[in-house]
C-alpha cells in the first residue's frame, strides 16, 4: 500500500527496538505513507537493538533519548525542529517496562521502588513528552499523538501484573493531556489498545503465550498484527481522523467487547 | 484529498438526504477516495430530498429500498451486486427516526407503537441489512459496515427522547453481529458516536440548539463536522483499519471523555 | 439475617415464577427484611408456576399483570395503592423472554416479529410500567426501582442471542427514565446485571451450561448465587444507597472486570 | 438508622481528619451500625485534625501510620490484630493528595517529584496496605476494602490536575488486587466515585465551588452528601453485598450517566 497519506508530514517514533516492534513497524508504513521520520530511543535499547539499519531504511536521524530524562526530551524535540525545519504533525510512543515483571515479582508483593521506575518509564513518561513539546511548541496544530497501550488498563489478565496499573495511568495522562493541548493548538491525543502481539518487549511477560492464544480464540478477526497495528496509527496520523481525541481505541479484532467466543466455550468444555 | 484510499472498493451508503446529510457527504467522500457507490434510500425520503444530484456526481445508481422491508433489501443487494459485478465492501447506515420525538412526546410519556416503529426503522433495520447481507453473501471478506449513532446511546441527553434507547441497542446490534459476521467472514461492524450536527434530520430534535452549543463548548476540539465524519468513515472502510471490530467510535472533538471544560464552568458561574 | 433494613417500606416484585427464581428470593429476604410486598406476574406464569406458596409465605397478594398491557399495570398499581394505603418504596423488574431463543433461531437468523414481542415483554415493559406509576403517582419519594439483566448488554456472548439486545436497551431505558424519574420525584433506578443463574428461565438458553462453567471459572468470587442477588437488591431498597441512580451494577464475583483469570488460561493449555 | 448491620465486625479506617470528612462519616455510620473501628491516619494529619474527639465517642483506638511506610502500616495491622483479637472485616481507603494541586502547579507544568509522591501517597498506598494486610494475614475471609476515589478517573475535569491520573491509578490496584486477593481470600475491593464534597481536603482543589454547584446542577438527585457515602458504604461493608468486587460505584446522584440536563442547558443558554 502506498497512498501518501501522511505526504509533507513529520514525525518521532519513540520505541523502534528491532524488527519485531510495533514501533518499527510504524516508522516504516508511516515512511511509505510519504512522513519523514525521526526515530529516537533509550540508548541502552539503541545498543541492543538494530535500529541503525530501520534508520538508513527509512532515511532517519536516530536521537537518544531517555524518557525520564527532561534534557534529553528536549534536546530531542529541538534537534528534530532542526532536522524537520519545524515542528512535527505525529508522535508514536511505544515505551513500557516494569522492573516487577522482568524479575517475576508476583503482583500482590511487588516492591514499589520498581513500581515507580516501572510507572516513570511507562506513564509518565508520555506526560514529559508532552510537556516539553508543549513548552518548545514541538507539536503543530492538529498534530496527533498516539500511545500504545493493552486492555489489562481496564481489565486483569493477571500475568500483567504492575502494567496494568501503569497502562491505566498512561490512558488518564493521555485523556487529561489530550484535553490541554486540544485547547490550547488542537493536537490530538489517543491510545491504542493492541492485542498482545510477539514483540521482543511482550515477550518478557510470564505467560505470555497463554495470553496470545486466549485471545486469538476469543476474537473473532483474530489476534491483529504488529503490521496491522501500525496501518492504524498510519490511519490516526492522517488528516483523516482529525477530531478523534481522549480516546482508548481498541485494535483487537473484537476481543475487547467479545464476552466469550464459541471457540473458547468449546475449549472450556474439554475434559 | 484524494488518496485513493478507496481504490477498487464498491459501496452501498444507506440515508444521503440533502447535502446536509453525513451520508452525503461520505458518498462524495468515498468516490473522490476511488470507491463506486450504490446509492438507496427510503422511497419517501427520495421524494423529499436531492438524492438525484448526488448519483449523477459521483455516477452511481439510487436503488429504493424501505429498510423496514425485507425484500426491498434483497432486490437492494441483488441489483448492487449485479451493478458492481461482486459483493460490497463497505457499507454506510445513517438512518434514524423517532415518531415520538415528531409529535413532541415527552421520554415520559411515548406512546409504544411509535416506539417500536422506530427501533424497527432506526436499530433492528441494521440487523434486517446484515441479516439479508450474509444470506445473499453480499458483503465481500474483510468488509467494512459502519453506522451513525449518538452518545446518547450511553448517557442522558434529555431531549434526545426514545432515540436514545435506539442508539443503545443499535450499537447492541452492531457488536453482536459484528461477533458472528467476523467469525464467519471476517467482516467488521462498528459505529461512529458523531458530535450533534446541523443534518436536516438532526434538526428535528427539540432543543438541538442547546445540544449543539453545549457540545461545542465541551470538546476540546469543538464539534466535529459532517465533511470530517465523512472522512473518518472513509478511514473505517480503508485497509489501514481491518482489525477494528465492534467498537462503538467516538467522533466528537474529545466530548466524550470531557467531565466539564473550563468554557462550562465559566457560562455556569455567569449569573 | 434480619436487620429490619426494609422496616415500613411496600414494594411490588413482578417475575416470581417458582422457588428458583431471584425474584422470589428477593421477595422472601426482603418480607424477612420488614417489607411488605405484593406479587405480581403474567397470567401464564401464574399458571405455570408455583407463586401462590411464596405469597402464602409471605403474606402478599398476587395481582396479574401482563406487562405488555397497560391496563393490567394500571390495575395493578391502583390495587397496590389500595391495599398498601398508599404509594411503593420499590419495584423489582425481573422479566425476560426471547421468542427467537426459545424457537433455537440463530441471532443472524433472527424472525423480527418475534424481536418486537421479546423487547415489548423484556425491555419496554419496564418503561410501560415506570410511565404508568409516575401518571398513578405509585412510587414514594426516593424510591427505588431495579431490574434484573445480564452482561451480555454490553459484550457479546454468542447463545445470549437477541436477549443481549433487549437488555441493552432495556439499561438504557433504566437510564433515561432514572433522569426524569430522579428530577420529577428522587426515584432512583438501576439495573442489577447478575452472574449467569440456574433459574427456570435461565435454563431455557442453549449452552447455558457452558455459560455457568466459564462464568465460574473466570469470577474470582465464583457466581453470585440467586439468593446473594437478592440480598443485594435489599441494600439497593434500602435507606443506604439513596444516590446511586441511573447505573448498571454488576453483581458477578467479578466477572465483568476480569480480563482472563489463572484458572481459564490453565483449562485453554489443556490438549 | 441503626439496623445492626455490621454487628460483630471489625474494620480499619484510613483518613478521618476532622468532622468533614467522609471517613469520618463511614466510622460513626459503621460505629451505629454495631462495628467495632481502628482509626488510622498519618501522623501530621492526626495533629491538624481532631480524631480524639471521634476516638472517643466511638470507643477506638487510634494507631498513627504514614501509608507511604511500610513498617507504619505493619505495625498498623499487627496491633488492630491485638485489639480485635483477630482479623478485620473491613478497610476504608480514604486518602488523597497533590502537591501539584496544593502548589498551583498546573498540569501541563506538573513537576514530577511531586507527582511521584501523589501517586505514593493517594494510589500506591493503596496497593502497599493491601500488600501487608496479605502478608499478616489480616483481612478475614469475605472481607471488604473500599477506596474513594472520583470520576476524573474516567473524563477530564481540569481542576482535578494529576489526582486524576492519581485515581485511574488507584482504581486499577483496586481492580487487580480485588483480583487476586478474591482467589486467595474471597475479599472484596471496590471503589466508589463519590459526588464532590465539601470536605477539607476537597476544598483545597481550585475551582472546586464551579465544580460542586455544575454537579449539583448536572446530577438529577443533586450531589451526594458524605453522610450518604457513609451509609452506601455500609452497605458495601454488610453481608448484603458480598459478590460486588472488582467495581468503580458511583455514588453521585446520577451525574455520571447524564451527559446533560435540563438545569444545565438553561443555564448555558444565558447570555
Amino acid at each position: 500500500m502506498a497512498y501518501n497519506l501522511l505526504k509533507g508530514k513529520k514525525g518521532i517514533i519513540f520505541g523502534a527496538l528491532d524488527e519485531n516492534s510495533i514501533a518499527w513497524k510504524t516508522a516504516q508504513h508511516c515512511y511509505a505513507e510519504g512522513a519523514e521520520i525521526v526515530l529516537t530511543n533509550a540508548p541502552i535499547a539503541l545498543r541492543m537493538g538494530t535500529i541503525n539499519k530501520l534508520a538508513e531504511e527509512i532515511n532517519a536521524p536516530v536521537i537518544p533519548a531517555d524518557v525520564t530524562n527532561a534534557d534529553d526530551i528536549t534536546n530531542l524535540f529541538v534537534k528534530a525542529k532542526e532536522h524537520f525545519g519545524g515542528g512535527v504533525d505525529f508522535i508514536l510512543h511505544s515505551i513500557g517496562m516494569s522492573i516487577n515483571v522482568r524479575k517475576n515479582i508476583p503482583y500482590t508483593e511487588n516492591n514499589y521502588d520498581f513500581t515507580h521506575k516501572g510507572l516513570d518509564i511507562s506513564a509518565i513518561s508520555l506526560h514529559r513528552v508532552l510537556q516539553i513539546a508543549m513548552k518548545e511548541d514541538a507539536i503543530n496544530e492538529w498534530g496527533s499523538v498516539v500511545a500504545l497501550t493493552y486492555i489489562a488498563g481496564q481489565r486483569v489478565f493477571p500475568s500483567y501484573n504492575d502494567m496494568a496499573d501503569g497502562k491505566a495511568m498512561l490512558e488518564s495522562i493521555a485523556r487529561n493531556f489530550g484535553y490541554f493541548y486540544g485547547v490550547e493548538k488542537k493536537v490530538r491525543i489517543n491510545t491504542v489498545s493492541q492485542s498482545p502481539t510477539r514483540t521482543t518487549a511482550g515477550s518478557g511477560v510470564k505467560g505470555f503465550d497463554g495470553f496470545i492464544s486466549y485471545a486469538e480464540k476469543m476474537s473473532p478477526l483474530g489476534n491483529a498484527s504488529a503490521d496491522q497495528c501500525a496501518d492504524y496509527c498510519v490511519s490516526l496520523f492522517s488528516d483523516l481522523t482529525k477530531m478523534v481525541t481522549m480516546q482508548n481505541l481498541f485494535h483487537d479484532g473484537g476481543f475487547s467487547f467479545t464476552g466469550v467466543s464459541q471457540a473458547v466455550i468449546e475449549q472450556m468444555e474439554k475434559e
